[in-house]
């Protein structure tokens, strides 16, 4: 069988698709998570799996299938995921494995975005590479002397969590400093309170409760200088991050991914300098900085690499 | 063979013992590094080494051999390190082979802080264990996944490279912002700022300029507040430094280890409150930080220890 089920179960979407040893996406279904019951999304996911093998039983179209899952990856593929109702400890692989009659493996999200970028993407032939993943959060999967890093209790890469500056930052978020400083909401309560300064922008005429990541990375790229410092703040910010990053893992490449990764243009190059400024010299001058190019089919390549080199692992 | 002989060499000491399988050091020796050339050094090892053998032929006597350098170890135990002169591309593990007639391993001494906690201190039996080394400088040796996380370029845990605030840092140092703030120069440069501000402290009967880590921490002890401040501000932007590996890596076991861990009593708090604060809460919850009790022998252990276990490593 050369096609496998990869599935890329976020907070709010759930993608699924079946792709082939060469990494083509040959279908692909995305719904919204029910967020209804905690056997909501796993319904979900079955029923993904179902229609994707078009008709036919899925034991006899995927060789086997995998999940990324928005959480914590327990032994035996057990899930605790905070932003589905009820994950605690669900045991999907077991649920899933019976229910489609293939092996499954569970994965986090994190971890296989880095496997799709090695596969796939700008981490292929490396055996150290970082993937930060920059969107409503940030998080990073880390690959390490060729091999997935997961921390003593699967809590690795959160790089939210880093802290760059002495500040306190506002605790009612309950995310890390890097995460409130530059992630998706981050840049849209920017502009916000920019607007409410009296700023002059061309976002002025927006609602401003209705101002997003989207619209900011918009009106900077129509030259709205307002938009373009707040870019320029994040990419600093998002360069002291990986600078950290560089420092203590010495990667070969450190690559963008995420929502937050499509408008990189606009703040690449202050991240590059902020991150050359503060990582160690030998270090900054020999990793590479780059955007994804898998762009949303990056978890989902993660996935079915996974299905395909481990189609018995233990996870 | 029941013995090995193990090697710390430093930019300033070099130490060398004969240890057992058990960790008991049987003998030991310690010389000012000699400066004079490349081979200085070199020389000054297979010296220790014929002494520890104590008039026997090394291959006689000891199994094997590993060395601490304070640089970059490459393929083959070649060594480039910045403080001993002309060590830019020095073939260490062959020279010491062909002189000694015995197995040589060289590794990191962040590395081997790390073997040697895992074998004989607070590292026992754990798989994800970070020893951050403080002295003059700062380094961490990382365990993650029950491996030793090496980077691209054998530059990771460059912990003393962390950016923790937003401000620049002196550049004249050439050192990275968490060492420029915390490692042992830095107490001494504090205390002697607070001095020629007129802060009242039992070091202003001292002349600055001799003022040192080692007598702000009595002073400390004495109930000086300034010098107490000194530590406790150093012990907060530790534990954001910390915050940041444990974020990161998720260690079951922060260790501190150098010559400003015999001080932690005077930061210890400071630094577990601040890591609290800041890093990833779950990983946060997990970790314990701890101070090394193997003093000055953590490095020798971790060559020792490596001596025994890879005789014929390839490294």
């Amino acid at each position: 069988l050369s096609y496998v089920l990869a599935v890329d179960l976020g907070g709010t979407k759930c993608s699924a698709a079946s792709i082939d040893k060469s990494g083509r996406l040959l279908s692909r279904r995305t719904v919204a998570v029910d967020h209804s019951s905690a056997m909501g999304p796993l319904r979900q996911i079955i029923e993904l799996g179902n229609e994707l093998a078009d008709g036919k039983r899925p034991h006899r179209v995927f060789a086997a299938a995998a999940v990324a899952v928005p959480g914590l990856v327990r032994r035996k593929g057990t899930v605790w995921a905070p932003n589905l109702p009820g994950w605690e400890n669900m045991p999907l692989a077991s649920r899933l494995k019976r229910a489609l009659g293939i092996p499954v493996l569970v994965e986090s999200d994190r971890s296989a975005a880095v496997l799709g970028e090695c596969w796939r993407g700008a981490g292929r032939g490396r055996s150290d590479v970082v993937v930060l993943m920059i969107g409503t959060g940030i998080g990073a999967g880390i690959l390490s002397g060729g091999r997935i890093i997961r921390g003593a209790h699967e809590l690795s890469g959160c790089a939210g969590w880093l802290t760059i500056t002495r500040e306190k930052v506002p605790k009612a978020t309950g995310n890390g400093e890097l995460e409130t400083l530059v992630a998706g909401p981050a840049i849209a309560r920017a502009a916000q309170a920019a607007l409410r300064e009296g700023q002059q922008s061309c976002l002025s005429a927006m609602d401003g409760s209705k101002i997003t990541a989207h619209e900011v990375a918009a009106a900077a790229r129509q030259g709205d200088r307002v938009a373009q410092n707040i870019f320029d703040r994040c990419g600093k910010l998002l360069g002291f991050g990986i600078a950290n990053i560089v420092s203590l893992f010495d990667p070969q490449v450190v690559v963008l991914g995420g929502g937050m990764a499509s408008a990189a243009d606009l703040y690449l190059d202050a991240l590059k300098s902020a991150m050359r400024e503060r990582a160690q010299p030998l270090a900054a001058r020999q990793v590479r900085v780059v955007v994804s190019k898998l762009g949303d089919e990056i978890i989902l390549l993660g996935c079915a690499q996974l299905a395909f080199t481990t189609r018995k692992g233990k996870r």
